[in-house]
């Protein structure tokens, strides 16, 4: 399941508003196919990863982040009927999908055709690999990620404005990496004006990855960007799962004000400045009792003298 | 070495104008003496450590963190001296003394009485671990330790002023562990103002450490405090050779506009404040270029759910 979980991730950003879903087929301990959900949503996981096996998943077993799907559509067959004629055996899934056509259904016609079935290995693992999916189903909006490069002390510009570079080259490429994982990426009306930021993926081999671009703000979108009014009209957005909020300091005060940022990309650098531009606007605090308890650190690591600190929603 | 070094920390911040010695004295590969600067600065680590030893010493290994000292005084006899009296075969130390009343005059003194002798041993250690004493040696001045209690995002209050508490209660008992291995504490005048902090050492078994208290001031000292105007005033305090500055953004500030921060402390709490008061004042920084390569991190653990990160000046 770690290694269906692993697959999942390759499709993170580029499948809304269907799951990034990961599947493994193993025969005799060997892994005989391997899948995840194409840019688009389809093929599903379970289609590419059963192409692979061939013949051979024949008593096969079956693992697959999310519960295979019972509906047929114009763009393919239904998973578990692909799973029963392909004659695996067995399916072990992480998550339930809560979708109506499917909701246990995958499962009970798996069972159905004599497969063994079991359910909630790795679940939260799962639930986290396939967050922006999970936020638009449970939510009804895309999972927001807030991306904060900052001094020692919380600045993200000298009081002149002049804010290039704080981070080095390699927090700089984790942040393009980034990128290429969202559908889409926004900042904020003032940052627009003062970088007209490009926000594309500069890393080899992924230019092709750069999401849509959003501006907050109340006017007219520019040309190759769309416009929102408010942090709350993310839920209308289509096919957008996962968001990456890049700033500025007021974009990011609305959304953290707005209680909608689940995730949190600190990049620090060993530096001070003092009185510059801090990195946050008012995000409506009123007392430091409120501030307790919302985040919990889920990763740090060092990027060159940088440092990335992951904090999720708590 | 590294035993009589972490004998040395024992000292630090009670030796002031004396260095944090450590000694060690080994025989047949057993520890028969331990010894450190006592607070105030006698007895010597080697008397300390000698007394412990008694006739034992005859034959045996002395490891010191400095050159011993070559000269007597109303307040004890020449450590070299003392070594010599002893009969130890072995004198090894870390940093040469370059008080004019020493430097490698106690060394040539054991080697005359035919006592083997080495130095260099760990002596970047040794640097770090008497670090107050060469600031003042060298510099002329004590060494500088800013510490900083933040949000992720680098705020040190609420825009209210509400500052209790930022960083958890681990955080704080560190502080206070900090306070005790200080010969001098110091904050600004807002700080005092509106905090009027008392600056003890609110550690069982410590409450006697409470350093002197120094305030950032142009104006008059209150009752229990003393004033230095600038921050280049610290040269000239009698018997502090490590002071810790702790605030606010006004006082932290002016000691970095003045180069005069040698080791960094930043607490920082998993929470987001937004616009509050910020770490920093101005710290006269006039380009990013500037700022960069300036600190080097040397230790970083959790306190809680608080992180401590520890740099040093580059």
């Amino acid at each position: 399941m770690a290694a269906a979980l692993a697959l999942s991730l390759r499709g993170r950003g580029r499948t809304a508003p269907n799951p990034n879903v990961g599947c493994v087929i193993v025969r005799d301990r060997r892994v005989i196919g391997r899948g995840w959900t194409q840019p688009g949503g389809r093929p599903h996981a379970e289609a590419m990863a059963l192409a692979q096996a061939g013949d051979a998943a024949r008593g096969a077993t079956a693992y697959v982040t999310l519960e295979p799907c019972a509906h047929a559509s114009a763009r393919g067959p239904a998973c578990a009927d692909l799973l029963a004629t392909a004659g695996v055996a067995r399916v072990v899934y992480a998550l339930g999908d809560s979708d109506p056509r499917t909701d246990g259904k995958g499962a009970a016609r798996l069972v159905r055709t004599g497969i063994s079935v079991e359910s909630g290995v790795l679940a939260r693992d799962a639930a986290s690999a396939m967050g922006g999916f999970l936020a638009r189903r449970d939510l009804g909006r895309p999972l927001v990620t807030l991306k904060l490069a900052t001094s020692l002390d919380g600045q993200i510009a000298l009081a002149s404005g002049e804010s290039r570079w704080i981070t080095g080259p390699q927090a700089r490429a984790h942040v393009h990496l980034e990128r290429a994982r969202h559908e889409a990426i926004l900042v904020g009306r003032g940052t627009f004006d003062a970088d007209a930021p490009r926000l594309d993926v500069r890393l080899a081999g992924l230019e092709q990855r750069a999401p849509r671009r959003l501006l907050l703000t109340r006017g007219a979108a520019p040309e190759g960007w769309q416009a929102i009014a408010t942090p709350a009209d993310i839920a209308s957005l289509e096919k957008v799962d996962h968001l990456f909020v890049e700033g500025g300091a007021q974009a990011a005060a609305a959304f953290l004000a707005a209680d909608l940022v689940d995730r949190l990309l600190l990049y620090r650098a060993p530096i001070l400045i003092g009185a510059g531009r801090p990195a946050l606007g008012d995000i409506g605090l009123g007392s430091l009792a409120d501030a307790h308890d919302r985040w919990r650190l889920s990763d740090t690591r060092m990027l060159g003298s940088d440092r990335l600190e992951v904090y999720l929603r708590a």
